[in-house]
C-alpha cells in the first residue's frame, strides 16, 4: 500500500452519469473492486465489490428496493452498507457491513473519494463545469489505459508530442518549437503556450472554417491529482487573441481527468467541448469521434511505454525542458502521496 | 508445500472410468502432473507425468505392450515405474524410475493415493456406490473449477445458496428459512434439512409428477477430505416421509467428490443417481444436462468469490449460522492437513 | 542478472540478413529489447529499443536517413546512438544517448554483441559458412522456440531422439542404437556416429534415390556458446564414405544457431543446405518445408519440457550415456557465464 503511485484523499471520477443505472455496475478504483448503482430516488452509491461474508462480489447480485441482495447467500445491504437481513437467523451481527465511499455527482460523472471519508469535501471536486455548462456542448468518452496513471497525465502537460504522435491532426512543427510557460500554485499546474502567426493545423482549419495564418494557443492547468483541462483554440493572425479578443476565433476546452484502476492501469475520462456552433449535434458527434482518433494514438504510444517501464525496471526517466510542467504535476502528486504515508501522529504535530 | 490447503493422504477421484483407456491420458492433481494409463489387462496405472531423464512429461509417448515408451529419447518404464530400457546403452542405472501413485477403481471412479503409499488403504475410499449399484440409475460429469476446491465444498454443504443462485429450477424460498441440524463423527459431517408442507420447486414438480405441497429433504454427508453424497427428494406432504416412509416420494443422491489440480483450481466429479424410472435412459441424460446447467450457475459464483478472494488476500471469512456444515468439513480437513505437516517422529509419539 | 542462463560477451544472430530493412525492427535479444534497422548504404545498426527519455520504444518512431526519431517526442539519435536533437531546447545534455551493439553481418546473419563491445572480435563470429557459400545451396527458417535456448542444444548434440521424435522422416532405431564419439576442444564439441550397412530413413532414400543398404553420417559440431552445424548424409553402403569418399553419396549441412530472447524463450534460426543439385530451387523449397515440419516436432517436444521443468523447480536432470555431447556444451557454456560473473579485479589476476 504505502508504494502506490496515488493518493487516496482526493475526488476520483467513477464513472459518467449514464454508466451508473438501477443496475449493479462494477468497477475497480484505485486497486480496490467498487460497485456502483443508484437507490430509487436516483443518488448514486459506491460500495466495495464484495459481500461481507464470503467475499462474492456484491455486481454478482440484484437491487432490490434501496438494498442490494447478494448473489450468492441472500445477505441485504442497505445503501450506507449495513446488512439488514441474513439467510436463516433472527439475529444480525452488528459488525456485518460493507464499506461505502462518499459519492459527488458533478459535471457529468459521478466522484467517489477512496480514502478517509472524514476529509471528503465536496468543495475539492475538480473544476470541469465547460461539461455541463449551457454555454458550451460536446460530449465524451473512456478509454481503458493499460499503463501508470501518471503517463496519461505526462503526457497531457506536454503537448510537444502532438508533432510527432499525431502529425496528421493537431500537430505540426509549431508546437514542439514554440515556447512555452510554466506556473504552479499548491494545487494547480498551468503550462502555456501561443503560436503566433502560424499555419493553422487540420483540425483548427476545418473548424475555423477561415483561410491564412493563425494565432493559436494551448494552456493546460492540471488541478490535482488527476485532472488537467485544457484551453485550445485558434484565431485569425494578429486579431488580438493572445491580448484577450478571441471573438476572430474558435474554442474548446479538453477535459481529461484520469482515476487508477491498479498501478499499471487506469481509466481514463475525457471530453471535448467547445463554445460555438451550440445546437449542431453532427458535429459534436464529429469531434467526438475525430478526438477519439487521436487519442487512439495516444494510447498506443502510453501502453509501448508503460511496456517498457516494465521491462526496465529502476531506469530513470530523464527530463527535457519541455517536461517541466509534468515534472510539477508529478512533484504535487508525490506530496499527496507522501502526506499519506507519513503516521497520524507525526501529521497532527506539523 | 506446507501451506497446501490439502491433504496428500487421501483418495482422490482422479478421472471417470471410462477417461482412461489404453492410451497416455494427463491430468494434474494435488499439483502435481500424473499420467494415467491402463495395461494390456485393463488395470489403471498412475505414474508421474515426468520421465527420469529429462522431465518430458510420458504423455507425450506412447504405451508399448504393458510398457511406456518416452516420446524424446526411448527410455522404457514398466507399470511400476521402473525403467527397463535405456537407448544406446546395456546398463540401466538402478535409480532410474518414476513415482507411481497407488490406485483402486471403484464407484465408477479412478481413485489415486498422492501422499504416502504405505497408509494407502483401499478401505478408505469414500462410500459413492450409488454410482454403481443396480437399484440406481444415473450419471454425472466433470467440472474443471477454477477456484480453490474447499469453496466448492462449502458451497456442497450449506444449500442456502439455491434460493439465490438457483431459483429458477431447484432453489425457493424455504431452502434459505428451514431450519437444520449438524452433526459430525471423526471423518464426517452431516447436514440435515426437512422443509415439510411446501410448494416443490420447478425441478422436483416435474420429477414427482404430482400436484400439491410436498415434504422435502436435503440430507448432506461430507467424508473427508473431498467427497459430498446428498440424498435429496421429495414426497407428497404429510406421506411420512421424514419418519421414514418415501414411498410416496421420488429420491435422488448428488454425489460429489472435488480433487485438487492446484491451490486455486480443481476437478469436480459429480452425478446424479435416482431409485425411480431406472430403465429410462432419456431421463438420465434429461438430469443430467439439467443439473450440469444448475452446476454451471455455481461455477460463475465460485470464480467470481475466487478472484475476489485473490484481489483481497488476507481478508477473513466471516461466519454465518448457515455455514456451520462448512465450517466443520474445514475443521476436519485442517486436522488432516496440520497432521501431514507434523515431522514423523512427533506423530510417532503422539 | 547474476543468474542469467547465458553468456554475454559473445556474438548472436539477431535476425536473418532479410529480416533487417530500411525500417525499425523490434527483437528481444538477452533479455534487452533492441531495435534493428540499416543506413542509408545498407549497414546494420542495433540499439537498445528505448529513447534514454521516457524509455518509449525507438521501434514505434521512424527513419529520418541515417538518424532515428523517437515516436513521442522527436529526440533524434545517430547510428552511434548519440542525441543530435531535443525538441524545445539548443543545448543537448551530452549524456544522452542509447546503447548500441556492436554488429557484424556474415553467413546471411546479422550478429550482434551483447556484452562487452572491447570483447566483440569479428573473428569470433562462428563458422556458418555453407550458408552463402556458392558451393552449397540451400535455405532456412525462424523458430520462437518457447524453452530456455539450452534446451535446444541438448536437442541437437544428440540426435538419438530423431528414433522417436522424427520416426516417420529421418529417424529409425538404427540412430538409436549406433555407437557415437565425442570430442571437445575449448569452444566446440564433436559427436560423430556412422551407421555403416543400414537402411535409409526415408528423407535420405528420397535424396540418395538409389535403393539398396547405405552408410549413414551424422557428425555434430558445437561451437560455444550458440551454434551447431552438422554435417549428414548417406552413401551407397561399403562405397568408402567413413574412409572420406562421399562421391556415391548425398550430403547436407543442418546449420543451427539459437539466440536467448529471455530465460525461457529464444529464436532458433536454422537452415539446411546441400551441395548436390544446387541450381534446383523447387528442390531447396522441399527440403526447407521438410526440415520445418520435423523442427516442428522438436518445438512440441521443447515446449512440453519447458513446462515440465518450470512446474518441478529444482528437480535435476539425470544423464545417460546419450548424453556426452549435450555435457560437454553445457560445461562450455556454464564456463562462459562463470567467467562474466567473477568482478574484473579477480579476472584481472588470472
Amino acid at each position: 500500500m504505502s508504494n502506490r503511485p496515488y493518493p487516496l484523499d482526493a475526488w476520483y471520477a467513477a464513472a459518467w452519469d449514464v454508466e451508473v443505472k438501477r443496475a449493479l455496475f462494477p468497477r475497480t478504483i484505485c486497486g480496490t473492486a467498487v460497485v456502483l448503482w443508484r437507490t430509487r430516488d436516483g443518488r448514486a452509491v459506491a460500495m466495495e465489490d464484495a459481500c461481507w461474508h464470503r467475499l462474492l462480489p456484491l455486481s454478482k447480485g440484484r437491487i432490490e428496493g434501496d438494498e442490494v441482495v447478494c448473489g450468492y447467500h441472500g445477505l441485504v445491504f442497505d445503501p450506507g452498507g449495513r446488512c439488514v437481513h441474513m439467510p436463516s437467523q433472527e439475529t444480525i451481527n452488528p459488525s456485518a457491513c460493507v464499506k461505502t465511499y462518499p459519492v459527488v455527482e458533478r459535471h457529468r460523472f459521478v466522484w467517489i473519494w477512496p480514502g478517509d471519508p472524514a476529509k471528503a469535501d465536496p468543495a475539492l471536486v475538480p473544476d470541469m463545469h465547460w461539461n455541463d455548462d449551457p454555454a458550451w456542448a460536446g460530449d465524451g468518452r473512456l478509454i481503458h489505459g493499460r499503463c501508470d496513471w501518471r503517463l496519461v497525465l505526462d503526457n497531457l502537460m506536454d503537448l510537444t508530442h502532438e508533432t510527432f504522435v499525431h502529425g496528421s491532426s493537431i500537430g505540426n512543427r509549431a508546437v514542439a518549437e514554440a515556447p512555452f510557460d510554466v506556473t504552479h500554485g499548491e494545487r494547480t499546474v498551468t503550462v502555456t503556450r501561443w503560436m503566433e502567426g502560424i499555419e493553422a493545423p487540420p483540425f483548427w482549419a476545418g473548424q475555423l472554417g477561415r483561410p491564412g495564418p493563425v494565432d493559436r494557443w494551448q494552456i493546460v492547468r492540471f488541478e490535482a491529482p488527476a485532472t488537467i483541462c485544457i484551453d485550445v483554440g485558434v484565431a485569425v493572425a494578429g486579431t488580438g487573441a493572445k491580448a484577450g479578443n478571441r471573438s476572430q476565433g474558435v474554442n474548446g476546452m479538453v477535459l481529461n481527468t484520469v482515476t487508477p484502476e491498479t498501478d499499471r492501469t487506469c481509466h481514463y475520462f475525457w471530453a471535448f467541448a467547445r463554445n460555438y456552433r451550440l445546437g449542431e449535434q453532427r458535429l459534436t458527434t464529429e469531434i467526438c469521434d475525430g478526438v477519439a482518433g487521436i487519442f487512439h494514438e495516444d494510447e498506443i504510444i502510453l501502453e509501448a511505454q508503460q511496456r517498457a517501464i516494465d521491462a526496465n525496471p529502476g531506469r530513470p526517466f530523464y527530463n527535457l525542458n519541455i517536461d517541466a510542467g509534468a515534472m510539477w504535476a508529478r512533484r504535487l502528486i508525490d506530496r499527496m502521496v507522501e502526506a499519506e504515508r507519513r503516521p497520524p501522529a507525526v501529521r497532527a504535530a506539523e
